[in-house]
Formats: C-alpha cells, sequence, structure tokens
C-alpha cells in the first residue's frame, strides 16, 4: 500500500525502543525472551504435480505477469483504470470465479470476485490494481513495456506495478490457475476485494466493504499478494501498522488580526500581527522543543505497551538488527535521544508522531522581499498506534489550540484511519511462517511498522487477521526502474516466479489443513 | 527607496502606539503639545522671471521627462542600465554641471556630478536611475512608451518610473535649466550622487559614497526628489527611516540528527528529528506567543524614546490621522493589542520588528504526502529603529538561539543597514517646510516611517540631514499603470509639472537664504 511498500524496506533495516522526554509515556520490555519464529514447523505439504504444471507453464505465467503491467493503471491521472479493473475482473472469471463483477464506488470501482470450492476455509484477498504515476524519461526500460531486463540478482520484468503490486497479485493467479488445471479445484474458498485507489489513500474502499461486509466476514483472513524476501533470500513479516490522521493547518488574517487580502509591507509589522508567526506557534505548541515529544494533553493517553506476545518479537527484531546500517540506509546519524535497541524499535512502532511533512508562506524566491504574508499554511501526518483513533487525535489537537489562543487557525482534514494488528498466533500467521521456514532461513518478523494502511478495514471492522505475504523480491516502488525478480541468478538464494507460486499453492494448503 | 516608496503611501494613513507584551518598553509621551508645521513662516521668494520660463518651457520640460522613462532601466535584469546612467551623466554635462562621471561599482555604474557655483551652501542631492521590471500586459499604456494619459486627477505621464522616481528627479533638473538659463547660475552649489540599484537595495551605494566621500562631507544637506503631495493637496514629510536586518534562517538535517541527504518516508518520524519542525521550533523562541514581543535578550535594550522634539511630532500626526481609513487601507480588522492613537504610532516607528517573509520546507502541493523533508528555510527580517544595529541585532539573535540549543540553525545574512534620522530643526528640513508652507496647507510630519532606506549613509556616515521632498503626485511605484501627474485636472488642488518645478526652483533659493 502506498505507505506500506515504502515501509517494507524497513524490515530489513529494524527498528529500534522505548520513549524518554517530559510527556512521554517509556514502555519498558518486561521479558528477554525473543519469539522464534524458525520454532514452527516448517510446511511439509509438497504438491508436486501442481509444482510441475507450474514450471512447465512459466512462459505464459511470465506473459501474464507482463500482460497487466503492460495496461497502465494510474489511479492519480485517470490513465487505464477501467480497463486495468476489466481485466482483473475477467481474469477471475477465466479462472473460474463465480462471482467476478465490477464495484461501483465514488471513485476508480472496485472488483470482487468469489471462488466458491466448496471448501472448510475461506481466504479473503485484498488487491490493488492502480500503480503511482511516471516519468518515462527516468526509465532504462519504458515502464510500460514490461521488458525482460538482466539484473545483477538474474532476470527481472522492469515496469511500473512490477512489485507494487501487479508482480506477486498476478503471481497469486497463476498458481491458482495451476492448482485448478491439476486438482480441479481450490483447498479453500476464495474472495477477492481489490481496489483502484491504493495509491490515493483508498478512500472509498470503505464503500467497497460496504457492499460485501456480510460475505467478507464469513472469511477466516485476509492476505495481501506481496514480495518479502531480501537479495540475501531471508523473509520478514510484518503484523500490523499505524493509523495516520493527515491535516493541513492554515492561519489566514481576519478579524483577529493581520493583513485580510493579501500580503502587506514587511514594515506594517510593528503593529499588524503575521498570519505566519502564528502558524509558528501554533505548531510550535504541538511539540516539545526538540519537536519529538507532542505537547497535546491526552495525546498519549490511549495508546497500549506492547503485549508480551509483541515483547518477544521485538526481543526477536533486536536480536536481528544492524542499527549502524539501518541509520546509513535512512540517511541519518542518529535518532532522537540516541535512542537505540529495543527502545528504538517500541518508540518507532508503538508512540504517535506529529511531523510537518510541508509548509509554506509568502516568498520563496531568491533573494530579498519583504512583505508582511496573509496566509501560512502545513501539512501536518500524526502516525496513530493501536489505541489513538484519528478523530479522537484530531479533536485533542483542536481543543489544545483553542484552549492556547488559536482559535482562528483552520484544520483541514486530509485523510485519517486506525491502526490495525494482527496476532502471530493467528492460524493465516502461523500458515505464512510454516511455508517460509520451507523455502527460507531467517525469517524476522516486526509487530508492526511504523508506517500506515487501511488494514482496519479487515482487522477492527471485520474481525479478521491480515498477513501481507509472499515470496520472491521487488524494488523500486514508487520509483523509476521498478523490478520483480522472476529468474534469479545462480547464486542468488530468492525464489523466482515459479518459487513464488509454488508458495503460494502450499499456503492455500497449507491453511485448508492438507 | 526601494521599502521608502512603498512606504509613502503610509503618511497618508498615520500611524499610531506605546508597547505592551511581556518585554516590550513602553514609550509613553510626556508631553501633549504637538508641533505646528504651519508655524513656519511660508516661503516669500518669488522669482517670477524663472517661474516663467518654465511656464514658457512645459513642452520640452515634459518631453525630457518622457525621454527619460522610454529609456528602461531594470536593475534586476540589467535591462538598459549603462544606457541610463550615461543619459543621467551628459544630462548633468549638458546642464552645466562641471563634474559628470560614472562612479564604477562592483554592480551598476553610479552617476556623480558637481555644478560649483561659487556659492555659499552646498546641496547634495541623492538620486536613483533603476526601475522596478514590468508585465507590460498588465498595462492600460506600455511602460516604456511613456504616454500622457487622461486620468481622474488630469493628465499624468504613465510609465515604469514615472514616479519612482524619474519624474521627480528630472522635474528637479528642469527647474535647474530654467534657473541658469534666466540667472546664469545656481543659487547654491549643487552634487548629485546617484546610483542604478536602489530597487535591489542599494547594495553598492556605499562604494559609491567611498569614492566622494570627503566632497560629500561639504554638503549642507541631502534631498531626495521625490512626489509628496496627496490628491487632496495636502502635502507630507518623514525624517526617518528605520534600518532593516534581512536573513535566511535554515535547519537540514546533520550531526544532530534528521535526514541528511533527502527527504524520507514520514513515518520514521518516530525516531528521526525534524529539521522542519527544528525550524519552527527555533523561530517560535523568538517571538511570544502572539509573535509581537521580540524574545531575544536585550533586543529592546538600545534603542530610544522620541525625544521631545520628535514627541511633538508624533502629537501632530496623531491629530491628523483617521485609523479606520488607514486599517482600511491596509487591509486589517485591528492592530495588535489593539493599539490606537500615539501608542500604535510610537509602536509602528520605535520598535523594532521581526518578521516571517517566507517560510518552506517539504511538500507543498495538493492532497496527501507523507514524508520527513531534510531541510527547511525562513526568510526573517527585523525593523531596527535607532539605536539597533544590524550587527548587533544578528549577533543578538545568534547568541540567543545558541544559548537554546539551536546551534545547528544556519543563518545566512542578506542584507542590513542601521536606521538614519533628520531633525525637523536642521536647515533643510525648515526650508523645505517653508516651500510647502507656500503652497499648501495641511503639512503633515512624521518623524520617522515604518520602512527601512540606507539614508544612514547620509545621516550617520556623512553626518548630513536628509529630506526626501518635492510638490506634486505619483502613484503605481512597483505596480503596473506607474503615474506622475503633470497636468491636474480643473479641481484638483495638486502641484502640476511646472508647479513642481517653481517649488524646486523656491527650494534652492530658500537654502541660499533668497
Amino acid at each position: 500500500m502506498k505507505s506500506m511498500i515504502l515501509l517494507l524496506l524497513i524490515p530489513a533495516m529494524v527498528f529500534c525502543t522505548v520513549a524518554h522526554g517530559t510527556e512521554r509515556p517509556t514502555f519498558p520490555m518486561e521479558t528477554s525472551d525473543a519469539y522464534d519464529p524458525s520454532r514452527v514447523a516448517a510446511y511439509r505439504g509438497d504438491h508436486a504435480d501442481i509444482y510441475a504444471h507450474i514450471e512447465q507453464s512459466i512462459e505464459s505465467h511470465t506473459r501474464a505477469l507482463q500482460r497487466w503491467m503492460r495496461q497502465p493503471s494510474i489511479s492519480a491521472q485517470n490513465v487505464g483504470i477501467q480497463e486495468m479493473a476489466e481485466m482483473l475482473r475477467s481474469d477471475l472469471e477465466r479462472i473460474g470465479f463465480q462471482e467476478a463483477a465490477l464495484v461501483p464506488t465514488d471513485g476508480h470501482p472496485g472488483v470482487w470476485g468469489v471462488y466458491d470450492a466448496g471448501a472448510e476455509k475461506t481466504l479473503l484477498v485484498y488487491m490493488m490494481y492502480d500503480v503511482q504515476p511516471v516519468n518515462p524519461e527516468d526509465w532504462d526500460s519504458p515502464p510500460f513495456e514490461a521488458n525482460i531486463v538482466d539484473h545483477e540478482l538474474g532476470k527481472v520484468i522492469m515496469a511500473r506495478g512490477a512489485t507494487n503490486q501487479k508482480g506477486p497479485e498476478r503471481a497469486f493467479l497463476n498458481a491458482l490457475e495451476s492448482i485448478i488445471a491439476v486438482k480441479g479445484t481450490l483447498p479453500v474458498n476464495l474472495m477477492v476485494a481489490a481496489e483502484g485507489e491504493e495509491e490515493l489513500g483508498s478512500p472509498h474502499y470503505p464503500q467497497i466493504v460496504d457492499a460485501y461486509e456480510k460475505r467478507m466476514r464469513e472469511a477466516d483472513g485476509v492476505l495481501f499478494p506481496m514480495s518479502v524476501q531480501a537479495p540475501d533470500g531471508k523473509t520478514s513479516m510484518f503484523l500490523g501498522v499505524k493509523g495516520i490522521l493527515y491535516f493541513e493547518m492554515e492561519s489566514r488574517g481576519g478579524d483577529w488580526g493581520g493583513p485580510q487580502n493579501s500580503e502587506i509591507h514587511g514594515s506594517y509589522k510593528a503593529i499588524v500581527d503575521s498570519p505566519t508567526l502564528r502558524l509558528v506557534q501554533a505548531i510550535a505548541s504541538l511539540t516539545s522543543r526538540d519537536g519529538n515529544t507532542i505537547m497535546v494533553p491526552g495525546y498519549y493517553e490511549g495508546i497500549r505497551p506492547p503485549t508480551p506476545e509483541e515483547q518477544q518479537l521485538i526481543n526477536g527484531v533486536a536480536r536481528n538488527q544492524d542499527q549502524g546500517q539501518m541509520k546509513q540506509a535512512i540517511g541519518v546519524a542518529r535518532f532522537i535521544d540516541d535512542l537505540s535497541g529495543t527502545e528504538a524499535i517500541v518508540e518507532a512502532l508503538y508512540m504517535p508522531t506529529l511531523n510537518v511533512d510541508g509548509l509554506w508562506s509568502g516568498y520563496t524566491g531568491e533573494g530579498v522581499k519583504t512583505i508582511l504574508p496573509h496566509i501560512a499554511t502545513a501539512k501536518v501526518d500524526s502516525r496513530l498506534p493501536v489505541g489513538l483513533d484519528p478523530d479522537e487525535a484530531l479533536a485533542k489537537i483542536r481543543y489544545h489550540l483553542d484552549s492556547n489562543g488559536f482559535e482562528d487557525i483552520v484544520i483541514r482534514k486530509l485523510s485519517g484511519y486506525p491502526a490495525a494488528q494482527t496476532s502471530v498466533h493467528a492460524d493465516l500467521t502461523q500458515a505464512v511462517i510454516s511455508v517460509y521456514n520451507k523455502y527460507s532461513k531467517g525469517l524476522s518478523i516486526q509487530p508492526r511498522i511504523a508506517g500506515s494502511a487501511p488494514f482496519y478495514q479487515f482487522t477492527d471492522r471485520l474481525g479478521l487477521p491480515l498477513v501481507p505475504a509472499g515470496m520472491g523480491h521487488g524494488r523500486g516502488a514508487h520509483a523509476p526502474n521498478e523490478i520483480y525478480l522472476v529468474e534469479p541468478g545462480p547464486d542468488i538464494p530468492v525464489a523466482g516466479l515459479a518459487g513464488i507460486e509454488k508458495s503460494y499453492v502450499d499456503l492455500l494448503y497449507a491453511l485448508a489443513g492438507e
């Protein structure tokens, strides 16, 4: 997902833990036990006939990925959206889904599909069919040609959407095709609930859930197909996301003071209020001097420390992490308060943030221009751990501003949804771990990531566990030269397209207990 | 001057004052006496022969103004600068200046001229020959055609530079031509020290003074030709300007923390410092919550209250002012602390300011983008009353930031010069008042304006009184449709070009005591 994809870079880096500062709570670890995913028995099923079908079909399976990636579907620019939605819908139909329909929303349509195998278990598959915009001149191979390109890791498909998210999703459908070709049906029932606005922040996904909520509740869990292997073959997993509140703050001259209609000469500052300084003071009032503790009363009230289960996951992460490498990868010299170890991990994953994404007012060109601007604006986001609802967070910020005399600061909410958390002990989670353990060593499990995705629709609204999962490796989401590795080089211990599809086969049978 | 021209709009509006707030000093008035400029005897000289020559020459005099205005001289774009400098130089030569030379500087050249009349008194004339850029499509008449246009006030010349400052300056030279034509010489010696970078903030004017400092010191005062009449005929005058300190503040990720190389994903805020919040906190530390009191220790220390002379001027201004009209003209609903009367005037003219002219960081486009920017920048200016030197002000700000842990905030000084003040009792001032009183009623004198101009070069460095002066009316400086009124309509009690030139004739004779 938009925020998530970027954060998938993080698992390999690892986070670090506990809050310092005047008002930030501290969540000290109460155990030194670490969750060891290698103790989950590796999946032992062997579906050689299906694997063989995959190997034989790998050329047409590769072409299926290319067909999807060659269809542009840029949600932000409304390019190819209808075509891609229909391509997904008709693919589901061809595979054998009894239901395969477009879902109208106030934005781009969703796609709904049901494969009723008469099985005991039902897996809901979340998909996104849209992609980020491109600057074609920045690409080594045209972003919508989906060429096979030689890469240091092996043969890759280079295309917008290669790893985010068409590659993993279409690989999953390929696996279904091979299972059905060999076995006649699937080991579990499937529901697909896809959207075409993930890159826009999933504004209308709730409408898709509205349409099929009762059906979705019948599912046992939610899979988001994804490629989670690092180039060294290690897999990683995260079981939760923070929520987010995104808003603009604006100060504008008005009855309270300041220039009302336009900028005025800077010398008037002596007797005229500055909306820019007012915004600066209002933002400053939200945090401590160092910018790292949120001074809004009650902001930390509802959040909770890591559960014993999560503490064990955190300890596991801490053992694998290389903080020096992580800092280098992010491009920072130090973390706040020089945090390290589990303290840094807990801080990253369990504390809400207040961040200024953008800020602008007045003259921003070269040299000297002396004006008193009449308007100043900031874009602010707050990442919300479990327990801090976005509307509650916004109400606390509004109350804080009002009680400090900033009633005139306008807040425009642009986006907001709560956090989501899945347990490592959920059946779906355990099944995924067992499959990873079959193919790879060194699984790292984060209890959650610091980023956001609207998974609460599944975890909170529908009460389902959600796991983003899949073998394989891709990179370059939201960037030029996005790739998905389909045929690893001889020394690269990563699953290629065939391996990825086999792991999806295993996962479905593991879920079915077969 | 750049800042001054805009502020010439202010005299008609009037200011208002005393400081409130936690730390701002208050400068209560100690007298209710008001300076009454009408008590200065109107100039009684009558130079009918010269006036007649002006009337007879008015067509060619008007063409002389048009010739200047048709020569573009946009300093910011280096358009026509050399041509205009040479036009001014050769005009001085033709008028009879014994010295008329270009003055090389590290920027655009200055122009130096000396007319030695063998007289007792010497007047230094400050001129600027550059103009602001134009957007020709915004003009009713092309900005460099200098057409005579019918206006509600009468016949005007519409051109870039019409009132700022070619009209008044060339009118002054016309007056010299008529005096010399009739009398053979001038009643005072003249020095002209012109620059072509006023619209850039006069960065190299000190070099022009360097070249002729000793000669300039021989002058008795400095005149800056200007049109000071309102449409109702009333004249106004100001005797001082504030200084200014203009700098950029920047926070950038580095060893202290924050992203070092580029923006990073916004979710990292949980463990990575925000340069944007750091800049916000640093700026916030400079002022009180309301943005109106400067919290930098010692910032108000060196400034002084209005002298008894200045208090009388302030009381005079207060009697003429219409604060409601002034607020409407500026476009504000209220002044800080709801100041009014002399309190507002003293606040405007005697307090230093801290103003954010511009502010930018991160993503400023539409919608949602979640980033943690690595850099944040502000443009800040501080207007400096007499007693607060720009370098001293900057040192205090730097010390304050350092003592509050903001050592890493970079400050880049872009401009700075101190205030300037001339006494109402200076001979030059009194001569100007006497001439205004001859032609007009209702002179309003401000002790200073809230804006800035580098007049300290004359007042402090050379120890000379400086008065920007001249009858007539113009408007539209720095804007489209700039005009200079040359032939007022029948009911408009304002001096036209002939009247303006006659008043300059009178001023030179008044200075000579003739």
